[in-house]
């Protein structure tokens, strides 16, 4: 049983659009000392007994499913449950 | 200047319809080992000089903006640069 957290971020060379606009909304709330904000996605997996590596088995679903490597990268922390 | 990183998680209570998705297409892949899935957001924010104290801007900005405090939490870490 483990808990994975994981952090998915558009590639620094990906223009984030949605990163634009909240920044964009915080000045005009008076926010100027905010010079960039940059959005992306944080998941938390329960991930149960397994017969395979976690690190494996983590990197292949972000892989397939969770992120798109062409504009994203991701990163990730294992915290072991008993 | 300091980098704040800030994570958005839905709080335990609330029903996360899109970690529900996630997780059924996990498991329709065969990743049946997968319990649960959470999604959140994780957002970098880039904060000039300012007279006021990091911190209270933080707070003030995710209670105004970046979070919706009725059914999502926040936690934040603040990196200093130079």
């Amino acid at each position: 049983m483990a808990k994975v957290k994981i952090y998915v971020t558009l590639r620094e060379s990906v223009l984030d659009p949605q990163g634009s606009a909240v920044q964009g909304s915080l000045a005009k709330m008076g926010y100027n000392e905010v010079t960039d904000v940059r959005i992306g996605k944080y998941l938390e997996v329960q991930i149960g007994d397994s017969e395979r590596n976690i690190d494996e088995l983590v990197k292949e679903m972000c892989e397939k499913l969770l992120t798109n490597t062409v504009i994203e990268d991701y990163r990730y922390e294992v915290e072991e449950a008993n």
